[in-house]
């Protein structure tokens, strides 16, 4: 068997914390998983609840291009006959070819927990995959909790395996199930096993002791041929092994060709695409995939980097999907402005090193009193335009007010703003949940009519910090505003003693800058 | 020499995106890292920036239990005399007995990124070492990008080694700076260098292949002896090895005694406290000190980990300071609650079962809703309080109003207020730099005369999260606010879809804590 990619994205890693995939979304995930390259789809449990069960109705209509479906259920229940096991008569109603059939492999478990003897634990999973392999199926056995079992009982644990061997299982998934096993640990017991069961061999990880990837690394050294795992890591507890960090490292290190260049460019694409399905915050420090994986911030890493990607970056970016970034902080210098400047289309030339220094000079004085424009790139090349060129404003702002008044414990937000647009005096009114949220109401209202491009944005994060943390409420606050129109998102930021003087600069900011490129600014 | 840990939040860690540590903070994160057991800590680099050199002055009055503050700096520069490089002289002034001096392991960075010759940079790596021997100075060389240097030019990466060892060098890290070198090579080159040179070795992993933790044990099992990280693995791009992942590992599982089993125990609020310190949020998935990291969801693994926490825990929660916690499980929820409730005073008998159970739906109720309880425990007392007995408030707000003017780009804030204290009705104004400062203000104003004691305890910080983060400024948001008086603070929550409301409960929240506890209310 060539090396095949196993995701259980659908089935183990729906039982982490907080998430929960409607048939629509398993569907849509599928459909996604099938394009990037993914061998073997596992979708569920039919026979543990009905949601699951629709799931292998519908996708039997997807003409998916690649991807077999799995279904996935225990061996049949102790002291039942197989034929009798409605779990078991589920998956022959599936649909489908290829079945995943677990039981435990460590003594304690078939003792405490499932309380049958060890032997009926043997008889339950040579009944279930006979029955399987006679009514045609493929069937993955995946002996649960092998590696602690092995370390408790190895005879028995191979027994397992045996067994399961002996009634005609095409694969054995060696699993982690509580995820604290060693990669040398990893290493002996898999030598042990190939060395006695002549059987290919899976690897199924978890991340309880965050080396769920490194696990399925030696288990990949030692011939494992199949990797099971889920998109981001989602999964009980810390997750299972992230496919989007084990893909990479067997493809790009260690040279096997798992999916083709063009599919492993949808890497970075496809961690988005599940992580927003499944309503998660995606993750900007993950090795890959991350927003920040190739994100350069020291000085000296930057200048290095110019002059060759090869010195900080242990892969080419492109190659998953993923892009270099250069950030302006307090640790950088020059070429970070001016990376970033270039970036957005500014012609360099256009600035005078005079112009330059200026804003440098002006960004390190804003740093140190509290702007962040690392990350709030909107406000920087809002600033860089302001002393460029001679700049006229979309609009100008004349003041407003926001009241909050609470009456029977519930408080009520308006605001009033008074602004000329295009030469027009405005004055507005608009409630909101909070004086920041009637400001943006009011705000929009106001510039709506002049520009109607502003419907298509919307503020979708709001982040407050508190400066010279000693001082609560009367200290500086930070407020980090990001919003979004269809295509892309940005962030501004605004400081000030007061938060709603310092949420009105951001937002003005994010506004702005949205009229910027509506509007069509040629920045060059 | 013993295994040490070497911590490096304060340094290689700020430099990940979006985190910018004050002063205060990084003083702040000294005091948790000594007291948890960490060896080093390096400050950071004082001829790089003030801010830095400010750290360095700051720390001396610190009086840490244990832990030794290591100044970090590159090597000197190029074609200069190193008593004559500023970068250095300012080491001699930190006011430490331990630095960190880094050079080029790689011949491609000494080339392009230096642009200096293969021999001069062993010369700035001698004279560096030597001339900080001479000063009387302990010297950890880091030898940056050396696994990518060995497999480029290992002669040459093992020269630089050399070097550093014959100059004097009391340790030689061996980075990955990349974060992409892999397990087997890592054990295969740190054989090689431990058969040519007779030096401790310490290690310096990067995540970018989800293999930080990985290299480090390998690096142990292969006689490494220091092991430098971050707590939480922050850091440039994917960070460096998180600390709270490897530490538990080669003292649960290798055996080693890095810290005390007591210390061990505050691992995870280790991890709580320098995440919000950095403004970050804590991942719950996070191996070991995760929220959800022995969270068990499913069915079948409830009810084996009811029989025996064993089957589906690697380790103990408790040792890491973590906890076991099962959703849809009543039961559980009643024993945190009962355990936090004794734990501040309260004597369990003065409650009845049925007021036991009203608060755990109370709490369930909120925490849905998007109250955190943890890290909130003053409102979670408060709560606990106000079902039980007769308890009488300490005032009654009627209502409140507060307004934001901005004129001249300059926003001046006000709040007004209506409550009963004592029978007597008070109305109260009050100015403040924000709406909810302002409220603050005036609460206090109201409640002086009453209570003076008010004036002991004031506000230190304010953080608002807003929660499903979809909506921006109209969503639900949280508010946590930290109180202190001389000796000890607490933290008190309130949720909102409006955050003048939210910000209200938790200043509420906060003041009738203080007073609870000034007024001698015997809480047993």
């Amino acid at each position: 068997m060539g090396l095949t990619l196993y995701d259980t994205t659908l089935r183990d890693g729906s039982q982490g914390e907080g998430i929960a995939l409607s048939l629509d979304d398993k569907l849509r995930i599928t459909r996604q998983l099938d394009r990037f390259g993914i061998d073997f789809i596992e979708g569920g449990w039919p026979g543990s609840n009905p949601k699951d069960e629709a799931y292998f109705e519908e996708v039997q209509n997807m003409n998916l291009e690649n991807a077999k479906i799995v279904a996935f259920s225990s061996a049949r229940h102790p002291n039942m006959k197989v034929e009798e096991d409605t779990n078991i008569l589920k998956l022959l109603e599936a649909g489908v070819d290829y079945v995943a059939i677990f039981a435990k492999g460590w003594d304690l478990h078939v003792k405490e927990a499932l309380q049958v003897p060890l032997q009926e634990n043997l008889k339950m999973i040579e009944d279930t995959i006979s029955f399987l392999k006679e009514n045609g199926l493929n069937v993955f056995f995946d002996a649960e909790h092998f590696f602690d079992g092995y370390l408790s009982n190895p005879e028995y644990a191979l027994k397992v395996l045996e067994t399961a061997a002996e009634a005609g299982a095409d694969l054995l998934v060696l699993c982690d199930t509580n995820g604290g096993i060693l990669p040398s640990q990893v290493r002996t017991i898999i030598k042990d096993v190939k060395s006695k069961i002549d059987m290919d061999i899976g690897m199924h990880a978890h991340n309880d002791g965050e080396l769920a990837v490194a696990n399925s690394i030696v288990a990949y050294e030692e011939g494992a041929v199949q990797f099971q795992g889920t998109v981001g890591g989602l999964g009980e507890r810390c997750g299972n092994v992230d496919l989007c960090s084990l893909i990479p490292t067997l493809q790009l290190k260690y040279g096997e060709k798992l999916v083709t260049d063009q599919q492993l460019k949808q890497l970075k694409p496809l961690y988005y695409f599940v992580t927003e399905t499944a309503n998660l915050i995606p993750r900007n420090n993950k090795p890959y995939v991350g927003k920040s994986a190739f994100t350069h911030k020291g000085g000296i890493h930057v200048s290095a980097v110019r002059k060759n990607p090869h010195t900080y970056e242990h892969i080419e970016p492109e190659l998953v999907g993923n892009e270099r970034r250069v950030l302006v902080s307090e640790l950088a210098g020059k070429s970070n402005l001016l990376y970033k400047l270039k970036e957005v289309g500014f012609d360099l030339n256009d600035f005078s090193d005079e112009v330059i220094k200026k804003l440098i000079k002006k960004v390190k004085k804003l740093e140190n009193q509290g702007y962040q424009f690392e990350g709030a790139e909107a406000s920087l090349i809002l600033m860089a335009f302001r002393e460029f060129k001679d700049y006229n404003s979309f609009f100008e702002i004349e003041d407003f007010r926001t009241n909050s008044i609470n009456k029977d414990n519930h408080t009520y937000s308006e605001a009033v703003l008074k602004m000329t647009v295009k030469k027009q005096k405005v004055h507005i009114a608009a409630e909101g949940d909070g004086p920041v949220n009637a400001l943006d109401n009011c705000f929009r209202k106001a510039l709506v009519s002049f520009y109607p491009e502003i419907t298509e944005s919307k503020l979708i994060d709001y982040k407050v910090r508190v400066l010279n943390g000693n001082d609560g409420t009367a200290a500086k606050v930070r407020v980090l505003i990001e919003t979004a129109d269809l295509e892309k998102s940005w962030t501004t930021v605004g400081v000030s003693t007061n938060i709603i003087q310092a949420s009105w600069d951001a937002l003005v900011d994010s506004i702005e800058y949205l009229l910027l490129i509506k509007e069509g600014i040629r920045i060059i």
